[in-house]
């Protein structure tokens, strides 16, 4: 009997939005794998900390903040590696991923080496533009509204396809990309249906408007809401 | 001291889905509000059932499956002066919604009415993008990758033109759309590529590919999920 490869969604930041099943799967799972950086813990380790019990075997999955492609390859086929002796010997293993696994969670990787060799069971999180319009209390989509989700690395003209279109969007990782996102809701007349969330759920978290962002600048750990439409009745 | 508003979300069907907070606030609260059919509980009732304890007053904010605009209005209407009246007399409100509150929620409607006047706390939920994709353990995004939600009411035109910039899609509501939405995929060359899932995470749950789905039909609470490029490496 092989180990169940378990994918838990630790949610945006704060311990108290991850769901019941992953706090359930946290106490049971005998190995727990998560991103880190090359030292200390990470976030998502960090996040699920107040519901892992002590004594579990724990991969620490290490890359530098923005890795080459081939050492972070190297460090998911390290990991993978590790994990797959775990499961052959009858381990389940849990992975955890701030927000949803699959919402452009490091969990994808794994998947993708171990997925077609060990049974998967993935528990969603709350992702990061939920958790933002929860912290907003503005809607994301209502009706027949349409949602595009945009990273801010997508060259300016696929960005601005998008919202051309999109009644609300979603522009996540926004960083160092903020003056490119900013032409773009200019052109489109969208600078002020926009709002900038950093770090939402997470200690020094930040609402800011665009003009606050561009003077300071902001973290890669940052997403922009931006509303076309007024929000339909009824 | 006026009461808190709480918008309570639920999550895709699994009770064990919902967040540590939401059972928190679910069991703090004197007060509930849900939608509801005309007659019996609801969706959103039924999935925070094992988490409500005895006692509360509640609220339940009754229409037909569509309902007349006119007829939605009157019951959000009538169901935010109810909350109004608890919230003026201290007493903290929480409404529950399937999914999470601020994605396509009714909450959105309460929020309207009641947000000026009274102070509101939002709880995310999984929404139901997240609840497939975990469900068939299959990536929603990754790296740079673009996502397109749309509801599969809008016409086909605007279905087309999103779907054809996006790398991944999410339509939702799928229902007697199924049709219009299949000639879009044929279009763009993308049928290979979705999966129709009914009812994420409630009873009678179904995985389809449009075939299936097409002989058969499917319910209003269908979505399709739509990939267009394989999973990046690393």
């Amino acid at each position: 009997m092989t180990g169940t490869l378990f994918g838990i969604g630790v949610g945006p930041g704060d311990p108290e939005l991850m769901t019941l099943k992953a706090r359930r799967v946290l106490g049971t799972v005998p190995v727990l794998a998560f991103p880190a950086p090359l030292e200390g813990e990470g976030m998502a380790r960090a996040i699920a900390a107040p519901h892992v019990p002590a004594g579990k075997v724990e991969i620490a999955i290490r890359m530098a903040f923005r890795p080459e492609r081939d050492d972070a390859e190297a460090a998911y086929d390290a990991a993978a590696a590790a994990i797959a002796g775990h499961l052959e010997a009858g381990r389940d293993v849990a992975v955890l991923c701030e927000g949803d696994p699959l919402f452009f969670g490091s969990f994808i990787y794994l998947l993708a080496r171990l997925g077609p060799r060990f049974p998967v069971e993935v528990v969603p999180g709350i992702a990061s533009p939920m958790a933002a319009s929860a912290l907003l209390a503005r809607p994301l989509a209502t009706l027949d509204d349409s949602v595009a989700i945009v990273p801010a690395t997508r060259a300016e003209a696929d960005i601005e396809r998008l919202l051309a279109l999109a009644d609300s969007a979603v522009i996540l990782k926004v960083g160092r990309h903020l003056p490119k996102v900013r032409r773009v809701l200019a052109r489109l007349g969208l600078e002020h249906g926009a709002v900038v969330v950093e770090r939402a759920g997470l200690d020094g978290q930040r609402v800011l408007d665009l003009d606050a962002a561009s003077a300071g600048g902001v973290s890669y750990f940052s997403l922009i809401l931006v509303h076309r439409r007024g929000t339909a009745r009824p």
